[in-house]
């Protein structure tokens, strides 16, 4: 299948597409390079995908939202991390349906914040639990058979950096979640959220 | 207990008023009157929590979304779901907590549509699965053993204007909707969304 990955070089994108590439074409979208996307930009968005043309599966790997303790959150960072993670990625599926062919799919990233909490992480909770439902709600709209999923990963081995931000939380490796995507991509579940 | 109600003239806001009303002495501030909230204006959540002044509960019963097919909606239009039912509930959160006594609570409402798709309702479950997500996260991070739960009810049995839009979905008495705010006011749960 032809895949069109928004967001190939961080953590859960490289791992993404890695595991996309045993048996997919992928073309991998940056924020620089010919198919540069800027997730905040609607109009980078709808030029990468009009660059990259028809595809089986988009798959977007992107989103920052800001971290601080809850009584320092404000309405700009609630709003913040709303616009990058959420609205980037329903941007995404919005102007990339008539991009996909009948019965591809899109699949979304979310995170283990959607559902268990820290500190410091309201935002995050926010972001990541509207996009689930975004992802269950779009499942049954969505036209010609085109999937939807998201994969919400707890945190990564290999990410030691972040580690200590989830104190106790089982580890995920990069291999199980780079299955996951393999999962919604080359499976027929739609409206579902792959927790790795 | 003495109970701040804000937005208890609609269906879920009439059923919360009614139940709470039985043990608890509850205040209501609607869209006039000497309490006047408008959701969409911090400065008007923070004018009626400062003439309230200290409660053990505030609940939110407000909160309006665009309903379009998913090919209709626009970016303004998931904002304008996200300005009002997101962030008018957590501005409440965030303005309010240093009005609510030490061990009291807030109730925010969601909606089935944070769990169940129907047509037309992709903003409306992008709104409530955010806000479900920020009363997950919250909890744990408030102060003073302040709790935060949600009431999730579905469609109402007496809001038969609304049933069409709900095909087949169980409905729940108005009845059952105020006792779901009376446990999350009266009980000690905390992080918790109440489905009815």
């Amino acid at each position: 299948m032809r895949v069109l990955l928004i967001g190939g070089t961080g953590h859960v994108g490289s791992a993404a597409n890695a595991a996309l590439r045993e048996r997919n074409t992928v073309t991998v979208a940056t924020r620089t390079g010919d198919l540069a996307v800027d997730i905040m930009d609607p109009q980078s968005i709808e030029a990468a995908l009009e660059r990259t043309g028809m595809v089986d599966a988009v798959v977007v790997c992107v989103g920052s939202v800001p971290y601080k303790p809850l009584e320092d959150l404000t309405r700009e960072d609630f709003l913040a991390g709303v616009a990058n993670k959420v609205m980037g990625q329903i941007e995404v599926v919005q102007r990339g349906t008539r991009y996909v062919a009948d019965g591809g799919s899109f699949t979304l990233t979310t995170g283990v914040l959607a559902r268990e909490p820290i500190a410091t992480g309201v935002a995050a909770s926010v972001a990541n639990g509207a996009v689930e439902a975004f992802v269950m709600a779009a499942a049954v709209e969505l036209p010609r058979g085109i999937r939807i999923n998201a994969v919400s990963p707890t945190v990564l081995e290999e990410a030691t950096g972040y580690h200590s931000f989830f104190p106790g939380f089982p580890q995920a490796p990069s291999s199980a979640v780079g299955q996951a995507y393999v999962r919604s991509v080359e499976g027929l579940q739609t409206g579902r959220v792959f927790a790795v």
